[in-house]
């Protein structure tokens, strides 16, 4: 494997009832605020459980993503991602260790 | 939101101890036998935990992706990759609900 610097955030969220749409939704927002260093974001809702979501994001590296985290619009942003969720997020920081996507061929 | 019929697996595997390089290298193998339908593919290793690694694979469609995970060499593959996880993998199947590449503009 490489050495690569980039950064990725990998997790899961439990929506409060009937608010998993609504938690997708604000969670777009916050990471389509044209945010610096944010490169890819994948948001799923799972087949089995209508209330969990999972989230990937690759950021370019971590101090940005941190610096970026800390903006005053990200954590307000963020306020309202966590107003919707039942339960903390479980997830993780990380490297990304491989990537495949068709299109960079 | 708009429809997407895109399909995608979001899941977390936590390796034999002092396998995970392995596992990646195996996983990396798996998802690159020029699948059809494999749009994407993340894999990921925690900073918190040697062994845990996350998975995201966008496929274009759940058609594609049964047919696809069903063939020999698939299957083959998945076997040499279940020999180093130290517990069955975590994760669900899903819809893709919101995507953001900065490449795609």
């Amino acid at each position: 494997m490489t050495a690569d610097s980039r950064f990725s955030v990998y997790g899961k969220m439990t929506a409060k009832a009937g608010q998993r749409d609504e938690l997708v939704a604000r969670l777009a927002e916050l990471l389509r605020l044209d945010t610096p260093g944010l490169e890819w974001c994948g948001i799923h809702t799972a087949l089995d459980d209508p209330d969990t979501i999972w989230v990937t994001e690759i950021w370019t590296d971590q101090v940005t993503h941190d610096a970026e985290t800390r903006s005053e619009a990200v954590v307000a942003a963020t306020g309202r991602v966590l107003e919707l969720v039942a339960a903390p997020p479980e997830g993780s920081y990380g490297r990304v260790a491989h990537l495949h996507d068709v299109r960079a061929g």
